[in-house]
């Protein structure tokens, strides 16, 4: 794990929600991007080395939606950078953690994406992602 | 805001949890720390410039206990590292967000620090802190 790459919040509304990280961030949104494979809408701020996605749902049964009914908007998950994210998920797997897709998958932001299953890490969902070179 | 300074994962147990974070970050915890304000122990890794800090509750009733009552173990905070607190702290006021502590507090690992309430921040526990000079 090289670094925290960004922090996923789950947010309902990108209208409403870039305007409140933009005041309490002191940052502007540099980009926004539609994920269409996860069927979401993100919007990302830089803070040093990690930035933070916030995430709207597409569709209403989406993984957004059911996870903001469930726990409310907030924290969602956390990527990490990382070499190779292959050799990563080997480690991991090895490792005895749930791996939720058997092959990286193409993710926002340029990325090369695995998720871990939070059952098998203390309830975190983690994000393992290696840019696209 | 000049960095993610760490992320807060609330667990049960530091016993099982350090554990299994040294396994799924592939490196060692490298120290403890009791929090008596908080009644919480602490336990940290370092990714980068970010780091991991998982939170055990030392009360029954504690606020980590009933975080996990209620949500379950899991994210819990994200703490951004601020220049000069006071001033932060002034600026997110007057910009309508919900300070939980008016003045800045001692926190973990010799830092001042401030909450701010998940409420006016899309349900997220943000904390300010200023390394203690």
């Amino acid at each position: 794990m090289l670094k925290v790459e960004h922090i996923g919040i789950a947010v309902k509304t990108l209208a409403e929600s870039v305007p409140l990280f933009e005041k309490l961030l002191n940052s502007q949104c540099y980009k926004t991007e539609v994920v269409e494979s996860e069927k979401v809408n993100t919007a990302f701020f830089k803070t040093k080395d990690t930035k933070i996605e916030l995430i709207e749902s597409i569709e209403k049964n989406g993984v957004i939606s059911k996870f903001i009914d469930k726990k409310g908007e907030g924290l969602h998950h956390i990527a990490f950078e990382v070499d190779n994210i292959e050799t990563e998920m080997e480690r991991l797997k090895n490792e005895g953690f749930i791996l939720l897709n058997d092959k990286p998958k193409k993710g926002a932001d340029n990325k090369l994406v695995c998720f871990l299953h939070p059952k098998s890490t203390n309830g975190v969902l983690i994000e393992l992602c290696e840019e696209i070179k």
